[in-house]
């Protein structure tokens, strides 16, 4: 449901830069010593959120990292006590939970509706979490955005009850209409949040950067952790990475596959309209790499996934993602690393398996 | 102290196989899903593991790890409760202690004599433990390998309680005279000893790629839980590294950073006996990247090492690493990463300094 479509990546631009760094190691293979990855990797990160998430940040607050699951794990271990309580969103990313459980903490799972997760039925049930884990640009798996009303309420609960927001703002770039959202980030006057992000889904998978953004505070409690569960920040790909953005490949792939993931998103959603309304209506939130359906029918998630599956589509069960609310009756369908033809094919496919 | 001279590194070489892996995105970019690490990989470090250290073991014992420090936060995760006892060398290295503590186990110090760790005296404050972390190869940081007679006793206690014993195989490449010294986990009949291994020593510091090989019952516990605490293992430069050790590279590099190590070491330990003899007494134990060296005078450990930077010789002082012995009183001395002249130069200077 998440692939991307590597194939688009321009590996011989990258393999260049890449070959370039590794002729000249002096400017990588032994740098001072930086906890928190190579500095001008941060640097041009720091100005990416600027420019494309309204986030405010010095090149010192962010700590890089393999990837989102790290970050989440090393801010789980720092922030998190055995028994404290954390929020997640239900249906929800189940990194996170593994992460959370992981560093000995109790889930509160929270329901989200279409404006995201519902604050108010958090304070309801754990008012004195330590923290909450949101996914404001998408939310996991069921794909809207988070309203601004409910970022309010919930910095401002995070704000009075000293609380830490983690957000994680996967996919925010494959965003279809409309202008960016801000990241939640950008909205917190009280440092209660931390960001996390990777270059995973924007690139390929095999790049392990990630980075976490914490407010000045927090920073460095961040990147001394880290160090202590992976020594040193630095390495090659990061310096590749650097060379990547600050040439303007970066803004420009994105863009690039923006469009591509726009022209495929398209077609599913018209396909879907045509062939399975009133059966499976697939959701157009305007995002990312995959699109939540709800079933129509009398069939539960988990019946779905196996009829799709029998008529030869992988899809994923709702269910899969839940932690105490009921089954949602819907499944995630990928489309990013798929042509047009074959999601029109899979539609009708789909189609004939529900009808 | 550990610095390698990274400048003799061949990074052409090194660059010219990650430019042609990065052109071919296919054989790495968004490879099967393999949780231990790139298969040809672990393949290439399991026949080396085979002939250099007689570890007979498959490809699927080994789990890849971004290096010593991630394999022990692992390790300790995954293998220890909290307020479990664990045996640390005392001095020792702090790397495994910040490991052992973050996953909230109490460190039993074990001291060390010129076979490496006292097992007895192991066994009468900690019977019970959990586990022991040990350097046999070269004690961190005084420098004596492990006896064989002290190996078997470990292993006999590990044995018959049930512990693990994890092996920290740094620095065994660099012995300058002698045989290579069969790895403790060769001598394991028990499935008790799990061992680490990193490559940034031997290749480059910022090359951030380790190994953690497990007894075949535990392999899969390991990678099962490594991926939930980073995801992906696979990243590019595991697929330069296995085209470097495959082509022979890798070999021929540590081969030749034997001997040049070996002539760095040779004039410290002849200049060391001229000028400091009585003084300070350089311990020749034909291994490793630095060596540790007795005080003979009344200094204090600290004292020397402040004595040794006001006369223009950075040193570490040996009661850095002690848990709950008393000061060792002694100094690290680096060697690997200086040429002949500047090492003469150093000894010089520390005498000046200590007489």
């Amino acid at each position: 449901m998440g692939n991307v479509d590597w194939k688009k990546f321009p590996s011989k631009l990258w393999a260049r830069l890449a070959s370039r760094r590794a002729r000249s190691p002096g400017s990588w293979a032994h740098p001072a010593d930086d906890a928190r990855g190579y500095k001008p990797l941060r640097q041009a990160i720091a100005q990416y959120l600027g420019s494309s998430k309204g986030i405010a940040c010095a090149a010192d607050q962010i700590t890089i990292v393999s990837g989102v699951q790290q970050a989440l794990d090393v801010l789980a271990r720092l922030l998190l006590s055995r028994d404290d309580k954390v929020w997640l969103e239900d249906p929800g990313y189940f990194g996170a939970r593994i992460a959370f459980e992981n560093a000995g903490a109790q889930i509160v799972p929270v329901p989200v509706d279409a404006e995201g997760i519902v604050v108010a039925q958090g304070i309801a049930t754990g008012a004195a979490a330590a923290g909450a884990y949101v996914t404001p640009a998408h939310q996991f798996p069921l794909g809207p955005a988070m309203s601004l009303g409910r970022r309010m309420e919930l910095l401002k609960w995070a704000a009075s009850s000293g609380a830490f927001v983690i957000e994680d703002d996967y996919d925010s770039e494959y965003r279809f209409e409309g202008r960016p959202i801000p990241a939640l980030m950008s909205l917190d006057r009280g440092s209660n949040v931390i960001m996390v992000g990777s270059f995973s889904k924007l690139l390929f998978p095999a790049l392990r950067i990630g980075y976490i953004v914490a407010p000045p505070a927090l920073a460095d409690f961040v990147a001394a952790f880290r160090l202590q569960t992976d020594f040193r920040a630095i390495h090659l790909e990061q310096t590749v990475l650097t060379d990547f953005i600050d040439g303007g490949h970066f803004s420009r792939h994105v863009r690039r596959m923006r469009e591509i993931y726009a022209g495929r998103h398209a077609p599913l959603i018209e396909a879907a309209r045509r062939h399975l309304a009133g059966v499976l209506d697939v959701q157009n939130v305007h995002c990312g790499l995959y699109t939540a359906a709800q079933l129509r029918n009398s069939m539960s998630s988990a019946e779905a996934e196996r009829a799709a599956l029998a008529a030869g589509v992988e899809t994923l069960s709702l269910d899969r993602y839940t932690w105490s609310t009921s089954d949602p009756k819907g499944l995630l369908l990928g489309f990013a690393s798929f042509h047009e033809t074959a999601i029109r094919k899979g539609i009708r496919r789909l189609a004939r398996a529900f009808r």
